[in-house]
């Protein structure tokens, strides 16, 4: 599949940098075509441009040692953890050097009195929860991917959980940062909270690799939650479903989780799983406290679900039926991508003020309508924030077209409403221009001259976030 | 009270200048001497250091023009809201325009589906609260003083309520700020989470003036609370105060608020209100949620508490007891004023990880009794922050240079523990070399290619956070 980018701006690697590369990195350097192309793609839709060369780093030095030739040579470097990004953002529009991250795997430090840990940027999410089980403890951010902890922190990643507990924004406490002059630098403490300087650790988290290479992660961590529960049930219409979410919110029920699936994805879900959900718009509802503090939320919700015409309110306490309601939710995308043999799925991203989320949801759904795009929604929408999953014909232009059609009406949409062009995505190459719409020429010219100030000579992820 | 400030940077405010600014804000300029000293001096000990001329913004517009303006003669800026700040903010060292932007007061936007509100800068937490109250919604910000909002982001305010709801980097949602160029930028929109771009919302909270000047603040606002409790109780010693928190904290028991009073505090309330409290270290609990919940939370405190060997555990729910319970850590300040005559408080700020807190604590605790500094601590534990009121004689040398001292070892203790320098009070003036000792120099330099970059003429509120 095919979208324009930019390629005039392709630098070649020069022998030299290669060169002392080598001389510092052996074996851990290559310039295969496979590996290459493993480093060149992600999970959007673009396809691969690859990268000069990839190196494993194993540790900070590596990384400075990497970008401070790199600079010397004015050649780009791009930061590589799973390649999970959604927006193309690993792809090497400027050519570069690929820095792996993922044998940077170790958890520094466990510190469980204070509700902190510190790892290596390399890290999953699910291999830190792992690590760290034993602590009682557990790290809530869960963006779908087995993402890493640097990429995450990155693009700003959220997920499921962050209607409770926040995004990357809210969980990274300080990050150690490789510059652009490969010098490495700490951009904050242990302690919860600091009014000393400027923030930078704010400032590189979800700078996608443009401004610094993060590599070292200091994060909260919270108690797992003493119960669990989850609930399911259906609504007649998008409107009654948002708006149980949104009396939800405004109540101060403390909701863990709380997933919107269309009546699309149900369909797609019934057939795929062999279920017999009711083909209506689905609430999935996760709840997180003590014993009694669950059972409270349960009341609540269902009581709130009950008055917007709720049917088949279902819940659960024991694991193992918690996880039958939820497997609606996390088969969604594959079910999807059923309905359509042969097709790709386009993921969107926006986010609005909850207030205007149903309307936002009901335009864009008459679109997708109109344009007869097959597609399923599902949202955080706790958080106001949806995606819509479209499947298009790779080989069809004009598939692709309709499909980009209503993302981009989609996104005007959102920002008409004063939300934004991605809630969780990040920017990437396919956003720059959203990114202008939604905050205006001298907001972006603002982050620019923090590009410029930074990184000079522009060979940080170039071709990202924004234009040079 | 004297501190070395460099004042050899002074610049004298032109002739044109002042013409051009009194041509565009008539008489809301003032270069009357009571004007000047009054945007002179904040709440720190600091002697008075007059701005050249004073004028009242309006609106955002009256903002540009004047920086604008000053941007043009190169002459400084220097934003005030109600001169709450701690570490001397707003003194104008190197001369300046103070722009006052308590006039700036209004409520523009309450969206309480949202949950969220837009404000002018000028308007203080208490009115906000006033005039949101009848949305049941409210802004749990409290760092003490009747602060502006815009003041508050500045300086990356927080207080008491922060241990559940966050510090002003986790409630502001967006701003508008004028550059030092005079331009107006908005930083973010109404949805809850975003990933587009850097962070600039992040970046200018904590800048404390010196990246650009907030003219609105749009914030995240909270259910009021179905029921509210507090409990106090007293315990053998300071180590077991501090464990009962972490145990607390670590258990994911979701209090609103835990403070810390020392036993010289205590004392110095019993005498000041006739009270018979035990004079030992003292934790203050307020509790926020539902009915169930709060009784819930006070249990398991509670129950924490007596672990850890309390004294005279009490709770209460109705308004009058609460405010009771609560009186020792509202009149704590004064009274401890009242310990020696014709003396000035010089207040501290430091927060260490939570594990390290008990051992800050007694370090610093130890230092003030080897100095024989009459003082009383008081502190947001849930934090791990903590601030030293240390009584001095303004007039004797030798007395300031003793409390200087215990706080440069709090402060370099603080450090030590992986801690900062300031938990939410800001570098000012009088933290600068501290910042660098926490950061290092490659991160303060950071901060400093940041502000070249952003404000090029050094105009706003120089010779504050970091030397040029």
């Amino acid at each position: 599949m095919n979208h324009p980018v930019p390629t005039s701006l392709r630098r070649e690697m020069p022998a030299p940098l290669l060169a002392a590369l080598q001389a510092r990195f052996g074996e851990r350097l290559s310039t295969s075509h496979a590996m290459r192309e493993h480093h060149g793609r992600d999970e959007s839709s673009y396809d691969s441009m690859l990268p000069d060369a990839v190196i494993f780093a194993h540790s900070t030095e590596d990384v400075a040692a990497a970008v401070a030739l790199c600079n010397e040579h004015r050649f780009p470097v791009i930061a590589y953890g799973t390649g999970t990004s959604l927006e193309g953002h690993i792809l090497a529009v400027q050519g570069g050097l690929s820095i792996d991250l993922s044998q940077m795997n170790r958890v520094v430090a466990v510190n469980p009195e204070d509700l902190t840990v510190t790892v290596q940027p390399g890290v999953t999410r699910k291999q830190l929860n792992a690590e760290i089980k034993d602590t009682g403890l557990f790290f809530p951010i869960d963006p779908g991917a087995d993402a890493s902890i640097g990429g995450m922190a990155a693009t700003r990643a959220s997920g499921t959980n962050a209607v409770r507990y926040g995004t990357m924004r809210e969980n990274v406490l300080a990050l150690t940062v490789v510059t652009a002059q490969g010098k490495v630098i700490r951009t904050g403490t242990r302690a919860k909270k600091s009014s000393a300087g400027y923030d930078l650790t704010r400032l590189f988290v979800g700078s996608e690799g443009t401004l610094g290479i993060i590599t070292e992660v200091t994060l909260k961590i919270y108690p797992q939650p003493e119960a669990i529960s989850a609930a399911v049930c259906s609504f007649p219409d998008i409107g009654s479903a948002v708006n149980a979410v949104i009396q939800t919110i405004q109540m101060g029920v403390p909701v863990a989780r709380v997933e919107f699936v269309d009546e699309n994805s149900v369909r797609a879900l019934n057939k795929y799983d062999k279920l017999t959900l009711p083909e209506k718009p689905l609430l999935l509802f996760e709840f997180h406290g003590s014993e009694p503090g669950v059972q409270e939320q349960a009341d609540i919700v269902r009581q709130i679900a009950d008055e917007h015409g709720a049917i088949g309110f279902e819940w659960a306490t024991r694991p193992e039926d918690r996880s039958r309601l939820w497997q609606a939710r996390h088969n969604a995308y594959f079910a999807l991508l059923q309905l359509r043999a042969g097709c790709r799925a386009i993921s969107t991203d926006c986010c609005v003020p909850i207030s205007r989320l149903a309307e936002c949801l009901l335009e864009t759904k008459a679109d997708l309508e109109r344009e007869q795009v097959v597609h399923g929604i599902i949202g955080h929408v706790g958080d106001g924030n949806f995606h819509v999953q479209m499947l298009v014909d790779p080989n069809d232009p004009a598939d692709i077209a309709r499909a980009e059609g209503v993302n981009e009406r989609m996104v005007t949409r959102a920002i008409a409403m004063q939300g934004t062009c991605t809630g969780e995505h990040g920017i990437g190459l396919h956003k720059i221009d959203f990114l202008v719409q939604e905050c205006g020429e001298d907001t972006v010219d603002t982050m620019r001259t923090l590009k410029h100030a930074l990184d000079p000579n522009n060979i940080l992820n170039p071709g990202k976030v924004l234009r040079w």
